[in-house]
């Protein structure tokens, strides 16, 4: 993409509004505008963003034998008279009436209908496990909408739903989702570490929190050091195998890890002083089981092996990619800007070049703009005729993990500079050796 | 993907609702499943049509120079008070109070927010020509909501929105698109018919409506039959070249077409009887120059090379991909089910394992399928128990373009039958050369 022809509405200011650094540094970076209290357009690098974050959270679903839907947005009322949400939800659920006057609302979240759905197809424990997820704007009507994206009205969230015939069933279906998780956050670049959550009434210990640790997070989280270097599990796990995937669970849920509502004075002290790490953090996932609280009322069974009917037991699974994006820059930034992990930056390099209009300057920015576009490197090619300390700002703040830097004394040595973001190491480079180094990316 | 893990609930019997074959088709194929008066959740074989339509849209959108960003569904009524269609919008428009008594709504289309995001932001002819698009939900509360995602209420489009400095570049913006459909809907298999839509009050010739000739379609439409042998613009097409571009369009408008509201008798008795083509049709696209009706209330200026202040001139492009799956069907169906072109089909090819627990049976059709995904290729393996005519009859009914037979006989023989779905053609082919065929795809 040229920048001469891309849309990218940088802010020099910081704008008054955002209180936190994930706000300042998305407006800055023209990633994202605001159009009401708690609603928000992404503009196209946000855009392109929010589309790589809900890939990479599409193929973990997949990969853990998710299906995708598109349930709609607007919901009828009925459907939550049913489970008795309606009345319970309070002003959080944007209420409507629609042209006949009937009682619609925007969804905050889809376990009716999703619950509708399963139980006007599947009638046998032959068609379970059955996980259904999708990708859908929610809206709730927070009181103090606030911290951009991090807390809007409107926001885009990932919920799945596994229906299984028994708590065991339901417990592998969780399992799933838990290890999903893991590789999901740690292919963004990010270190999740889950934390058990209160089960309120459902009660059991099956819900967990997945929390990033940032400087500037929103809560006070207390785990064992061993989390950072516990390792990951690999595309190779197998997913159908529930002992496999149960005993990652286990490693994973062993060492202490609490978030401030959970935790617990003593067992924190019963960690070895040296393995205790306090710190701040961003919760980015839930995963929950819930039994039969909607089953029962909805009256969503299937016929089990005994030939009886059985209320499903059921989990709900849910990452938010849009508030997912802000606790990125809380985890993953400096004075300069953003430092996108390369999974999810917008472009994964830019080409800057020092002055357009000189004919070698033009000349080789362009043969290495177009040589890494055919090698399918996305790429963010600077030909505005901006001073170069501008397009260095520019390139920082928008966060590109590789510029390659092309001046007039390089190229007359035929060289050009790379600077990485994150470490800002710079190297000189022949240009056939800048292009080899992305070309193979 | 094996059938034994997906959901795919097909129905036996044609729902009484569905009035045209489309809506039947849909639901009968496990699609779509109805959440309200026209408001549908998309099952994962739809998903899985919806995200193939909305990429080609997108490839071709971007091509031509478009730029994505994403819209919230909810908007602020402050918005369409300025442009004055607050009022003017009718019963169509869902409105909504927040919990702080707020005029919102449901977008129904964006003018506005587009409007209000291109005035914040740009300020000079230099970063001119623009074109913003989002492929986002829409409502609109529709009278009588009904043919499925053909006229529902919750429905997805694809609006772009140029941005010009005067007529001559909206008109080179309106090209652009213009072609950019012609691609789009091509490369979706479908034969598309640009015809000149009413401007209004608007004036001038700058709206076409884009038509797919179907059997079933919604309105009669008269056109000269030289359109079927036009030639479609290629992947080459120089979007930067206004000349080029404008050529194109000129090839495209210069035979006769009009919908039945454009209907001119003189002109098309002046077609040879030979080249009359009056068909049944079906809107798939629509593209507007509307100049400065919303730049004028709103506001939208740029400096221009004159240092003067120009209220922008621009236009709106729109195609509905949830309504335009329906019209694909319409056009590509027989009386056992849908006939997906390929590259919109949910799968490429599907596996047909006939015999179940035969062990070669399974051996063999385990064999063409991990060589078929290990190719790419995408594929549905029918690994129930159900008989082997159910298992032709699904394969049928949701379309996939080949079908790949394993049957004991076969096996025994070294061989497979693949089966067109389009012409019924069938040819047998040793296992080997099966997977060469569609492993080359």
């Amino acid at each position: 993409m040229r920048l001469s022809r891309y849309f990218l509405p940088i802010l020099k200011e910081n704008p008054r509004e955002a209180e936190i650094v994930s706000h300042r540094l998305m407006l800055r970076a023209g990633m994202i505008r605001q159009q009401a209290a708690g609603s928000f357009s992404w503009l196209p690098l946000g855009k392109r963003v929010l589309d790589k974050v809900c890939r990479i959270i599409r193929e973990e679903q997949n990969r853990a034998g998710a299906l995708e839907i598109l349930m709609p947005t607007i919901q009828s009322a009925d459907l939550w008279r049913e489970s008795g949400r309606y009345d319970d939800y309070g002003d959080e659920m944007l209420r409507i009436k629609d042209r006949n006057k009937r009682d619609m609302l925007f969804g905050p979240t889809n376990e009716e209908m999703v619950t509708e759905i399963f139980r006007s197809y599947v009638k046998t424990y032959k068609d379970l496990p059955l996980n259904l997820y999708h990708i859908q704007w929610k809206f709730r009507d927070e009181r103090r909408p606030r911290f951009g994206v991090m807390r809007s009205r409107e926001f885009l969230m990932k919920d799945a739903y596994s229906f299984d015939i028994d708590y065991e069933g339901a417990r592998a279906a969780y399992n799933r989702m838990f290890v999903s998780y893991l590789r999901t956050f740690t292919r963004m670049g990010l270190q999740a570490i889950p934390m058990r959550a209160d089960t309120g009434p459902i009660g059991g210990d099956l819900s967990h929190e997945f929390i990033i640790l940032a400087e500037t997070g929103e809560s006070q989280v207390y785990c064992a050091r061993e989390f950072l270097s516990l390792p990951v599990p690999g595309e190779d796990t197998d997913f159908s195998n529930d002992g496999e995937v149960a005993s990652i669970v286990k490693e994973w849920t062993t060492p202490y890890a609490a978030t401030d509502e959970m935790h617990d004075e003593a067992a924190w002290n019963a960690v070895p002083a040296g393995d205790q790490l306090s710190a701040r953090g961003i919760e980015v996932g839930h995963i929950f089981h819930f039994g039969e609280k909607y089953s029962k009322p909805m009256e969503a069974k299937v016929a089990g092996p005994d030939g009886k009917d059985h209320y499903v037991s059921m989990g709900s699974y849910g990452i938010g990619p849009s508030r997912l994006i802000a606790a990125i820059i809380e985890a993953s930034h400096d004075e300069n800007g953003i430092i996108w992990p390369e999974a999810v930056a917008p472009f994964q390099a830019g080409v800057i070049n020092m002055k357009v209009g000189d004919a070698e300057c033009d000349r080789v920015s362009e043969e290495i703009y177009a040589a890494l576009e055919a090698a399918g490197v996305e790429v963010l090619y600077d030909d505005t005729d901006q001073r170069s300390g501008g397009k260095f700002a520019t390139a920082d703040l928008i966060g590109l993990p590789w510029q390659i830097i092309v001046g007039p004394r390089g190229v007359a040595a035929g060289e050009v500079e790379i600077k990485n973001r994150r470490t800002g190491e710079r190297e000189t480079l022949s240009i056939p050796a800048a292009i080899a180094r992305f070309g193979k990316a």
